[in-house]
């Protein structure tokens, strides 16, 4: 393969996969996705448990951002009190072969770190 | 699947998910493995030339993290002037399926926002 062609490719793929980092940046974006991955629906309590050393107010900002990307859903259930659920939209749960593979990644770097 | 189950299962992935990105925090760090997935060998000025944005000292210091990650590996080439070159050792390459599927949701990303 040219230099040339693969400068093209390679940046071509670079770029793609910095526009997926860019929305999914931060320490806990993925998480959050991950956790959403495995439900239906899921309460901000429920997220708050399920993701071990998250803060209410980073889970809140995290949960806006990923609304406003369009990848979460927040429905305001008509219970007393009053709660709110999130799930994934459909473009949201296009990203669970990235998260299946970044967990099945992430669980065999652990075993790595621990020999 | 009961909620005990559910929670089990769900934070044992959401554990590996968020191993996983504490690797690959950061804005640049899968960028750089990416354009090591396209070539045997990367010299410092090709990766710089290969990722838009990034700057001098951030790439030394993603790259000095990912070989103490040992994701990557330094090797000082014998020429004149001296030249040193990164290529991904075979725990940096396997990364590739993950990185493969950020390209390609990348890539449908930058469609869905252009629309």
């Amino acid at each position: 393969m040219s230099e040339n062609a693969f400068n093209k490719d390679c940046r071509k793929d670079v770029r793609a996969v910095h526009d997926a980092m860019d929305v999914l940046n931060g320490k806990w974006k993925i998480s959050v996705i991950a956790v959403l991955c495995y439900s239906k629906e899921r309460r901000f309590s429920e997220i708050l448990s399920d993701i071990e050393g998250i803060s209410n107010k980073m889970l809140s900002k995290e949960l806006k951002e990923l609304e406003s990307d369009r990848l979460v859903k927040r429905t305001v259930l008509d219970t007393q009190p009053i709660a709110v659920s999130y799930e994934l939209t459909p473009y949201g749960k296009s990203l669970k072969e990235v998260i299946m593979h970044l967990a099945r990644w992430g669980s065999e770097h652990r075993q790595h770190i621990i020999g």
